[in-house]
């Protein structure tokens, strides 16, 4: 039997049948007979006609020759593609497809700049790999879905990482995992906003946060920040405020404890909720470790965290830690959006904490992004000097930087002619609210997690050709 | 320094701020007195400073001692625990908080009927563990955010699976790489239907559909369903519905021929889509495979696969078909949802399909179910005979069995002894949509792939047992 054969003679049968050319209660023509005109062996005609009985498009009694089903073409309701063009969708589908949405590029040969990108030779392969060995083995004799909140191990391994590296005091009931900080947003969207609320969102701000909660139907209410983070003198009335109380994404302030005081208050008057995005919380060079926003309230505040920026963004992990109230709809929430996290993951995350490997790691790579971190700040001082003014290096994986002499209309042909020379030039402008004030100078944001020192001196070095030439004219 | 008791003193001094013992501007101790106090080192006192200057609770200025920073107490907004006892939650959070919830119980110890769940001895160990070290091996300098439709190797992959295993033809571009099946249905819930728009359901159904509709604020219309599927003779307006096709769950009945016409004729006419949910797609046991509604009209049709039941529910990985109007927002969304799924599964599926392995495994899974499903038909017509009606049975990982002489009111009871018996056992009953027409007798789902051959007639023989004590009117 030929199964390519007998797929075409399906197909076939059922064209005739779509046509008319075969009509409910004709007799179909015998294997045999359609065997000759097809050139195939009955073997393959009679597997055939059997897919269509099994179908329902044929219809067999004993002895007899097979017929054409009833009710196969529908009368007066003719199928017409080109009528309906696209098949209506919802508000949140709408809101959602007038968003911008970012286009993906290659990496430029010389140095990509792009923020979030982490060098794949720090990943911990080997460990990761034990974690995940150790984590299958361990399994029971069933597969079946797990607890939506997150597996117990784990919830219980993030507690005692949560306590001793962010002085975070919770019990693994309030901790719920998730598919990397973004499912984190986009539950906190969900639950908390209606079309028509208001949320509080940092400007310049994180963008795909920002997408999260005017796809939910938010209106966004853009707050200023400086060095110290979000201005908080006057909080507007809002259901939630996003918030990177550590290392404000992009420009970098700390929130100073004054604000965060005001912040919670804030939250507590008006019942709105805090979501502190603590996206590269494990990144201090010069200061000492802030305890997070939720430590101060944890009722007021979703805390959300991650581990793109210790381990690696593919492995989309994230936890929250979340107010009691609201517990049980994030849990709910999660078992319908995907029933749980993948388990393997969860797994290997939960054995790297338990084992010590995990601290280890992020003591490491610590060490090796401050060292990258110092190679930039070396290299943008040497190359641009009092030209540019450098924000946000105290902690995290990228530093804004300010060109004073370059307009900020110029940021994306900047940005395009650096692409060119090899470089991935990332502008600061995009994350302003389109609607509120925009920087008068080129500023962009300077990712460094995934360069080398070496590249990082050879791109600046090539940066600054780029610059010189292009203040000079020649674009 | 001993960092535990720095952690107390910074905690104590920020009490006392709270709670107005340490005035704005007031002086604190010298770190000499201090230490004194705490019989502590001045080198950790210092620290302790160190990190409340960090933080803004304190201020320095050179030479002198530190003080207490203005505005961490806002004047007149005390912090009232007590007063909120709930932050408002979004409508959608209301819908989801109001669905029943179900109890996650362990499995008990003679045999466990739940459906879902796969045996660990089935999952191809060594070829997954294989294609996950190729994977890995394979990677890239960088670890970088991938593409939220899903990388373009598995869906290249799935291209080839699923014309080779079910007959659709697509390209890569029209795959959608999500996390599991029910974020499939999520996205479909959230794309599709705006509250008030109504959604057709097969009844009985599987819940968890329901839910994520209900959840997006969608109306049920529950459509009956009989032997041949979900009727289609008289489905009223709506904007969406979900169909199992290839084996309606929970019944069995796999959808005929006309019926399929009918519903993408309804589809096209109304503009409704079908969301046709493939999950078991694989398993066929003494009918032919059918091609999914999918390939009758790739416009009208969203068509949802899973690996949950051919190599586990854990890995949380499925795939979608979608029609090409429908892309964008679901590539959209799935990336504001959470960026992209995981890349382990999915380059371990892409590998493990591109080797033949994933195929071969199916192929062997088929067959160990196949023999599972035929201990498991034997063994219930050895103990129960005529007294009950198998349901289901051609294709799949379950089978429904009616219980002629038991009622429906009985299922629950019935259910319980079972489970102190140390049998799983589900009624069909919660299935059902609550406000229509119910059963008038007790029903179960067997799901066996599970079970290993002498478990099931093991656990079939002990409900034998259960099933006569209780008609016996010894529950």
């Amino acid at each position: 039997m030929d199964d390519g054969i007998a797929r075409r003679i399906v197909a076939a049968i059922k064209e005739r049948i779509h046509a008319g050319a075969y009509q409910p209660g004709d007799r179909l023509p015998s294997t045999r007979a359609f065997a000759t005109e097809w050139g195939a062996s009955r073997t393959t005609v009679t597997a055939a006609y059997g897919q269509l009985i099994a179908e329902g498009y044929l219809i067999t009694r004993p002895g007899a020759r097979a017929i054409v089903a009833e009710g196969l073409i529908v009368p007066g309701a003719p199928v017409s593609r080109g009528e309906i063009s696209t098949r209506r969708m919802a508000a949140f589908a709408r809101r959602l497809l007038a968003l911008p949405t970012p286009v993906a590029v290659d990496a430029p040969p010389i140095a990509d700049f792009r923020y979030g990108d982490l060098s794949a030779s720090d990943f911990p392969i080997l460990a990761w790999r034990r974690a995940l060995n150790t984590a299958t083995l361990g399994r029971g004799t069933r597969l079946r879905y797990d607890d939506p909140q997150g597996s117990p191990a784990l919830r219980t391994a993030l507690q005692g990482y949560l306590w001793r590296a962010r002085g975070i005091r919770c019990t693994p009931d309030d901790v719920v995992i998730v598919n990397g900080s973004q499912q984190g947003l986009d539950l906190c969207a969900r639950l908390l906003l209606d079309p028509g609320d208001h949320f509080v969102i940092e400007n310049p701000g994180y963008v795909l946060a920002r997408h999260a909660f005017l796809a939910a139907g938010g209106i966004a209410v853009p707050v200023a920040v400086d060095g110290e983070g979000i201005k908080t003198d006057n909080l507007p009335a809002a259901h939630l405020a996003y918030i990177t109380p550590s290392h404000q994404y992009p420009l970098g302030g700390v929130l100073s404890a004054a604000r965060r005081r005001v912040l919670v208050d804030w939250a507590n008057r008006t019942g709105a909720c805090v979501v502190e995005d603590d996206y590269d919380g494990e990144y201090r060079h010069d200061v000492a470790p802030i305890p997070p926003l939720q430590t101060l309230d944890p009722e007021a505040v979703i805390y959300v965290g991650t581990i793109s920026k210790t381990l690696s963004p593919t492995l989309r992990l994230g936890y929250l830690v979340v107010p009691a109230s609201l517990r049980k709809a994030f849990v709910e929430a999660k078992r319908l959006t995907d029933r749980h996290s993948p388990l393997p993951e969860q797994e290997g995350l939960s054995t790297l904490i338990e084992s010590g490997a995990y601290e280890r790691h992020v003591r490491s790579v610590r060490r090796r992004n401050a060292e990258r971190r110092t190679a930039l700040l070396e290299a943008l001082a040497n190359a641009f000097g009092s030209e540019i003014a450098v924000a946000g290096e105290e902690t995290g994986l990228h530093v804004v930087a300010w060109f004073h002499e370059i307009a900020a209309e110029l940021e994306s042909t900047l940005a395009s002619t650096a692409r060119v020379a090899g470089i991935g030039l990332y502008p600061v402008s995009p994350l302003y609210d389109p609607a509120g004030p925009q920087p008068t100078v080129a500023g962009f944001v300077f990712g460094y997690a995934a360069l080398e020192a070496t590249e990082l001196r050879r791109g600046v070095a090539v940066l600054a050709d780029v610059v010189a030439k292009f203040r000079g004219g020649v674009p």
